[in-house]
């Protein structure tokens, strides 16, 4: 509440919130067509050499460029189109965009049916998971891959395994840091365990990676899981809560691995002192679009509570610079030797 | 072209674009579940009473007004929601963001697959046609009306043609300034025709108003035509090009109504000098929507250039302030005397 009656003028019209949205789903298009790829690579872009050579229609293609150059993502100049303040920011934070206009489209267009209790009942809703998992594997390369390199950098460990494994772009990094190691992929859709095998296999690492498909949160004892030394759990530690199915999950976590030395888990947790008119990006779709799907996201603090009731230790936690409060949790047994 | 090398920095950051994308969606969903209308009514809205009393989830209704405080269109204090600095702005402007973040999302959504030509065959892209239909519903009235009630004021008529009538509105708020008119209403789809008998019987207006299942842009001789003395169209010119085939509808139409007197042709026209970083609300969904999907948009050039071919004078050009490049032609047949 203010005491000057007097509303201070907003930064941004009706006109800038309306053209964002349009070039929201134009970074996500730009991405997917590639033309953000060019241009972070060359100085320019030719538009109508760009749609020839992908065989895009020029005028659908010249609007594209029209949408990003309405929030100065690019300039346009004549027929080339070159970065603009915009560019470099926007490119880093691509994924969060597709995330958004592609992977939660459906969610966000059908917010008005989503609301009603009556309608909240079965598959009340629909994301493409197709679109999340490229967009998560962006966040995770720009954003979490700095912070989780540096902390696994001092780790020793001989067998990793990756909790909600994906596409095993982690697994597979993993290994590469660490080429005596080796490591298992768990996750509960198949569809990631066949891409998951695909990127194992082309990286050459078949033989040092295996692949369960079970419930990452809560699996089932597996002769695999005995010389586990390192646990790596990344953007689905939400998925465990509320805070009762999390300490649930953290003790099965805790039995299943009988040797496990260290649990890194990294997520996203909600925030709780941003000023609503000042929110970086990606927070508010992150939030919103849980309430909606009615996932409960645990902040920062809950999280920081529920360890010890788990079975777990949490000896430092690492602080992700973007998304706001996203971190990466170093974990050890709380029956290890301290 | 600038020729300071130092771009001046953007006024809306990487943030701001997201938050506006997310909030586009609120805009829409605030207005279908009647939530600005309450607050365009009353100074405050208490979340957790609105939420209970429309039977919304808590939490997501939450998120909702969130989405909607981070650009300033409502500020939360405690548990209860005001106004803020963009509410007025974007109230009168719910159309627009209905239009976009409902009526087209799928089609913004699919980007990256309508600009492939190999996919531009068939129904490549799909709208919400009944969103659209409420969207531009509530932008004839806050944009367009003002400007036609002021050109209708003086013009004398005894039987009005709406072509492409939709739900009827226009004819019904017609007949009810002009008393003693008849009204007729054609349209192509049969379900805007079911809507619009509805909404003329329920106006008590039966008795005054004839329906006819039709091509606007192309009807065919008709008994009930042969005593239109005033066409109006709206919304729907530009389907009518590229220019060969709006000469064409443009003659059929003189042809088809032979005692015509005046034609009102509203439209918005596409924009050829706006900066790129300045663009109006709407402007830039509507003409890349279109780019989009294959439809061309003449300028307000090129339709002052097609009347005399078509057969009509154009006696005089009403400016509408919003959507930019927005006009309602007054026209005469071209053989009538002047």
């Amino acid at each position: 509440m203010t005491e000057n009656l007097v509303l201070a003028p907003a930064r941004m019209t009706t006109a800038d919130i309306f053209n964002s949205a349009v070039a929201s789903s134009a970074i996500s298009a730009a991405w997917e067509l590639g033309a953000l790829d060019e241009l972070a690579a060359n100085e320019k872009l030719d538009v109508t050499e760009f749609a020839t050579r992908n065989d895009l229609d020029q005028q659908a293609t010249e609007a594209l460029f029209h949408a990003l150059a309405s929030v100065r993502i690019v300039e346009r100049s004549g027929g080339a189109v070159l970065r603009d303040v915009n560019f470099a920011d926007v490119y880093k934070a691509k994924g969060f965009f597709h995330w958004l206009s592609r992977g939660c489209a459906e969610l966000f267009a059908n917010t008005s049916s989503v609301l009603p209790n009556g309608n909240r009942v079965g598959e009340y809703y629909r994301r493409d998971s197709a679109a999340i998992a490229v967009a998560c594997r962006d966040i995770n390369k720009n954003f979490f891959d700095p912070v989780f390199s540096a902390v696994m950098a001092p780790l020793e460990f001989t067998k990793v395994a990756d909790l909600g494994c994906g596409s095993a772009e982690r697994l597979i990094k993993v290994l590469g840091w660490h080429p005596t190691a080796t490591g298992l992929g768990i996750d509960i859709a198949g569809g990631a365990l066949r891409l998951a095998q695909e990127s194992v296999d082309a990286a050459g690492l078949s033989y040092r990676v295996s692949l369960i498909q079970d419930d990452a949160t809560a699996p089932r004892p597996h002769p695999e899981f005995t010389d586990v030394d390192l646990l790596t759990c990344f953007l689905m530690g939400h998925d465990m809560w509320p805070r009762d199915e999390c300490v649930a999950s953290l003790r099965k976590l805790r039995a299943a691995f009988p040797n496990v030395k260290r649990l890194l888990l990294g997520d996203t947790a909600r925030t709780t002192s941003l000023p609503d008119t000042d929110i970086p990006v990606f927070t508010l779709g992150f939030e919103v679009a849980h309430r909606m799907m009615g996932v409960y996201l645990p902040t920062l603090e809950e999280w920081s509570g529920v360890f010890a009731e788990g079975g777990w230790r949490l000896i430092r936690q690492h602080l992700v610079p973007l998304p706001a409060d996203s971190v990466i949790f170093e974990l050890e047994p709380a029956d290890s030797a301290a």
